[in-house]
């Protein structure tokens, strides 16, 4: 069972670009999602209705960008909880969809944890279940609030180290709305640049071979009136000789406890390029991204990912085969930059720079603790 | 006038493919491509029967690659002179077809040369056009013996760098029989050590934007057996993060005379990967690419393709975009890698390691002076 249907998106015009929503329609609650992998050319969107359909939308990446999968993770536990299906069983395959994410079962389990909790205190399942809901809205919310906080915190960040403004922003693959419950990670960044009219350039890695950049950061940029220019990821070398880039800004998939970066495929080569040209390599992610429980970046397990997304292009119908029958690809979707090539990683709680793992444990444990919007 | 038609290969099922050849049509004499926009799902052969249709296939990159595009433009200096056409003119045109390939102005000048002195010996315009079109074969066959030369150079000096054999050679771009009137130049060297049973893994980049790693050399290397791997360009930091590349092997447009080299986008942040991991980085190209005239690499001109290369994908009929429409984009054709970063230059002459000004000049008077074979 994986109900899923298209149907136009009901934001068309609008300047913002929900990536994903619940629904209470009268057939019962959905989510809502705007399909990323019709993009630019289409704005659809995906309803799902239950947790197979969701999990087919992030495993072909409709759905996709680590902050937006913990929210998505939550929804999708709360659309479990309140259709009534296993919730048990519903976590344990949505923490599964895609391995590499670490907010995707940060999500998933802190809906679990309020569903659990709401049982426990005696409530009945419908109870629990508007509580798993609830703690989905709040998480939500809490990613919006923190797009605010990484890009202002990003944006002193820059003044700091480019005291000369106008800065030429290079990022790579997808980090914007639709990764986020707001604004996004290293893109709210130029956002807040470029509001303040201090965004020169943002040179927009394409991003093979999903060409997020392209298709989603173009997207984003352009809606956003920002001066961008696109160009293909072994393009940046140039930029960098050509002295065109003030810094990189890139979002993270997961973050070990040592300060080791998984972020998509493509951006450890910028971080040696960046060292190589004494450009900072900034990386902008909430604390829930930081997974304390994996120790160092050779931990993290990196998801392989099938050969047909590089010797096919994506065309009507079945791709376009690019490359002879029968070849073999490596396509691995994320590589893991250390900390020693990370300038600074820009968090909702502050900024550590440079990456230390006592810093990096200190910003996560503001939230865990402190003014506990994100305690688990 | 330009007249191009298009002929199915004649050489399918062979095991070497032609990428140029001349041809005595009844008709009259004609230049033969491999159309190498077509593969590797259609072996197509472009056949030229005049300068502007050669001039055609040079800028749309139906035939491309540093050392054929000198062997196209002595021919299709010959061609202007056997059909009677203004010589002067079709080497004014051919020289400018590509502004960043040194040799294709080799070839034409080395042909005009010949016609020239045939003429100021006294010969008839008949008789000098054929001395012109025994230019361009000597030429052709050169570059065939160069290739040789350069697969042993090569060879040897991966087995005194990498004693231990077994080489995982990552390679850009394509260099192989497809842009050579032989079998190539650094494709060559991953022949030589195939035949040997010294290659364990030639890793491919795509090669974006117009994927010549996938299509062509791919395509090579599974015509010659090989075992290959394809990849994404921005893939190959995590190769090299995992020591899964002993060595990078690339070709090049151009050589400065000090040693600095223009080739295929990409290939420069390979350069900075391999210096980072203490790979070898080892440019293989004839002595015709170095271009004594070009002092250093910043006076290299480097040719920017149009935006549409990237911002769409080679589709059924027009291009299918990726990008919002009126994106913007950076789409320099070649990259300069300067000498420091280039482990060894190999050239059919020898080896030169480390890249000095000297050492590079003193392999190219080999050419001009020593054996006859390259002189001008």
């Amino acid at each position: 069972m994986a109900d899923q249907y298209a149907a136009p998106a009901s934001f068309t015009g609008s300047s913002t670009v929900p990536a994903l929503r619940w629904e209470d329609l009268p057939e019962g609650p959905v989510i809502v999602l705007l399909d990323q992998r019709r993009l630019p050319t289409d704005e659809v969107e995906l309803v799902c209705t239950d947790v197979p359909a969701l999990i087919e939308a992030i495993g072909s990446l409709a759905v996709r960008g680590a902050p937006l999968l913990g929210v998505a993770g939550a929804y999708g536990l709360a659309l479990a909880a309140v259709r009534g299906f296993d919730v048990d069983e519903a976590a344990e395959m949505l923490v599964h969809a895609r391995p590499t994410a670490v907010n995707l079962s940060y999500g998933v389990r802190r809906a679990l944890e309020a569903y659990r909790r709401a049982l426990t205190a005696g409530a009945g399942a419908d109870r629990a279940a508007a509580t798993a809901l609830e703690e989905a809205r709040t998480l939500h919310r809490e990613d919006a609030e923190a797009s605010d906080r990484m890009a202002a915190h990003g944006l002193a960040l820059l003044q700091e180290l480019l005291p000369g403004g106008g800065f030429r922003l290079l990022t790579h693959c997808n980090t914007g709305a639709l990764v986020s419950g707001g604004e996004g990670t290293a893109f709210a960044v130029a956002g807040a640049a470029h509001r303040l009219g201090e965004l020169r350039r943002l040179w927009v890695d394409e991003t093979r071979p999903l060409l997020q950049g392209a298709r989603l950061t173009a997207y984003e940029a352009a809606r956003a009136g920002m001066p961008y220019t696109l160009l293909t990821d072994n393009a940046a070398g140039s930029l960098f000789s050509a002295g065109e880039v003030d810094a990189v800004v890139i979002g993270a998939d997961r973050i070990a406890a040592d300060g080791s970066v998984a972020n998509k495929v493509g951006s450890y080569p910028l971080a040696v390029l960046a060292r190589y040209h004494h450009v900072p390599f900034i990386v902008v992610a909430p604390t829930t991204t930081v997974d304390l429980r994996t120790a160092e970046g050779a931990a993290i397990e990196v998801e392989q990912r099938p050969g047909h997304e590089v010797t096919e292009l994506p065309g009507v119908g079945a791709g376009v085969p690019v490359a002879p029958l029968g070849t073999q690809a490596y396509n691995p979707a994320f590589d893991v930059t250390p900390p020693e090539l990370v300038t600074a990683i820009v968090t909702e709680n502050g900024v550590v720079s440079p990456v230390t793992e006592a810093g990096l444990a200190e910003l996560c444990d503001r939230s865990r603790s402190g003014n506990g919007m994100m305690s688990i």
